[in-house]
């Protein structure tokens, strides 16, 4: 494929070896993984994942920022972010991946997994009552897209669905709710929370010991259970375990932590109403993101405009 | 209500406490525990569960048997039943039930829920590549009302579908097989096999050793898994333990013995890559039952057919 003419990629990632990602963009175009020089007028496009902070500070020619990742905090912890759009890049593959993982962990709190286990280790064949899905109410906080496609697969098991969002989102077959006014009354109404909220100054330590509490406590499975994969920061783990400890939490099924990986120290680790994941809900994957990315830079050198900006005052 | 003039019930179970099937259809009818004397005219109806071999030969008014339970194998271990119809009530709940059960149990076992316990249990931090539902083929052996409820809740999930049934049976999206000759493609085809297949004469120990080896060995998770949610006596445990060892198959969620409870001796019980649940995948609720029961009643005395009865030559 010719690649003169178009627009040059800076593909700045830290924590990972960025081979998954060089391959398949620099099929399509030049990529390069760092700046030439002080300034670089020559970068059109940056693909980021925790780039260095500065790095996409002297980009004169600089057109738009790709996250790698549905979640854009990661880029804004670099201060000198300039003012280009930023997108996000959802892969269905993502929010397929998603949907299992939310399913997954919602049907395991749901069907009295973690019981079950305990009883298994122990040899006991006893039947516990159960409460089918319509009888229990799951509470998705973070009503975007990721947070509707959810709340389908959820609606499709039969479960009865509330979506909680910044902003009035209504969605058929869901009870929704919105903003501070919002709060009380969904997670009053909620047995099992999903959290899938962007981390945002707004949103950062937001899963505490009064949200738990919040929760329903008298709910048909005997207790509220916690099911995180949005961000680590949205969550207090101190306030988890003391909620689990204090009865005002049943279970948890967290994805992601204050800090990753999880320090070996961490209590999470081996309570057993708690399951832990190494950040594997739903991986960016390369092979499904890359050329989503390179069809919106082909689109924007068309002149059309970008999809999934970030909104900067937001935050995400 | 006036029960004069309905025709009355003998409600014979043999295994627990039939308070909860005499309140609901009592409400109704003239419900008895036993026959009154060797002959009993007036007996109308019976409703069963293991009843006692013999206790249904002398009802010479017998008009229907109702199943207490979907499957109707336990009918058939009495030899005296006479030739009258054997109703099977499928409420919507218990294929709720169903539904929730075999999607946990599949989606446990594509996104890898074994292996993440286990690396929890060692604090190990390590995320897994992770197949997505579509490139995992799950294989629904008995694709009746109940498979069919399951093949659409996994196909809602983005799972691929196989079924398999003793009868051709088409369903949109589904790649169905049947019979003999559709058998062994079926399972070379299937990653993770669910199995709610009616026990009957010709179904009895199915699922062998051959049976199990026959599933794609070569599939995105390592290896075929089996859930077994139909009927213990359709299994071999000697067979599926041999499989596991052997490496023919992964992992096994079962929900059903060949013998309940379990026997504390069983191997199942301690096998890190076996699932053991007390046959609590769905259970016949009364609540849930025993009004469309009744309203069979209703609807045959005013001349209308019985529904899902069952073929006697087929046993289910």
């Amino acid at each position: 494929m010719n690649k003169a003419g178009k627009g040059r990629i800076l593909l700045s990632v830290t924590g990972f070896n960025p081979q998954r990602w060089y391959e398949p963009l620099s099929k399509e175009r030049e990529v390069v993984l760092e700046p030439d020089g002080a300034e670089d007028p020559s970068i059109d496009y940056a693909v980021v994942w925790k780039q260095r902070p500065g790095v996409l500070a002297h980009l004169p020619n600089l057109k738009a920022i790709f996250s790698i990742g549905a979640g854009v905090d990661h880029i804004f912890a670099d201060d000198q972010v300039p003012d280009v759009p930023v997108v996000r890049v959802v892969a269905d593959n993502l929010t397929q991946y998603m949907c299992e993982y939310v399913s997954w962990r919602v049907l395991d709190h749901q069907r009295q997994g973690m019981l079950y286990r305990r009883q298994q280790a122990g040899k006991v064949w006893h039947e516990r009552p159960q409460p089918p899905a319509d009888a229990v109410n799951v509470g998705i906080m973070g009503f975007g897209q990721l947070g509707r496609a959810a709340a389908k697969a959820l609606l499709a098991l039969g479960f009865k669905v509330n979506g909680w969002s910044r902003t009035e989102h209504a969605m058929k077959g869901v009870s929704t709710f919105h903003g501070e006014g919002g709060l009380t009354p969904f997670l009053n109404a909620t047995d099992i929370l999903v959290v899938l909220l962007p981390l945002t100054p707004a949103t950062a330590g937001i899963v505490d010991f009064g949200l738990i509490s919040r929760l329903r406590q008298d709910g048909p499975l005997g207790g509220p259970c916690l099911i995180n994969a949005g961000r680590g920061k949205l969550q207090r783990e101190a306030d988890i375990l003391r909620a689990l400890d204090e009865g005002k939490l049943k279970e948890a099924s967290l994805d992601v932590f204050e800090a990753e990986p999880l320090s070996p120290e961490s209590p999470l680790w081996t309570h057993d109403r708690v399951f832990v994941t190494p950040h594997a809900a739903a991986t960016s994957d390369p092979a499904h993101l890359a050329r989503p990315m390179l069809a919106q830079m082909e689109a924007f050198e068309r002149g059309e405009p970008l999809t999934n900006v970030v909104d900067r005052a937001a935050g995400y």
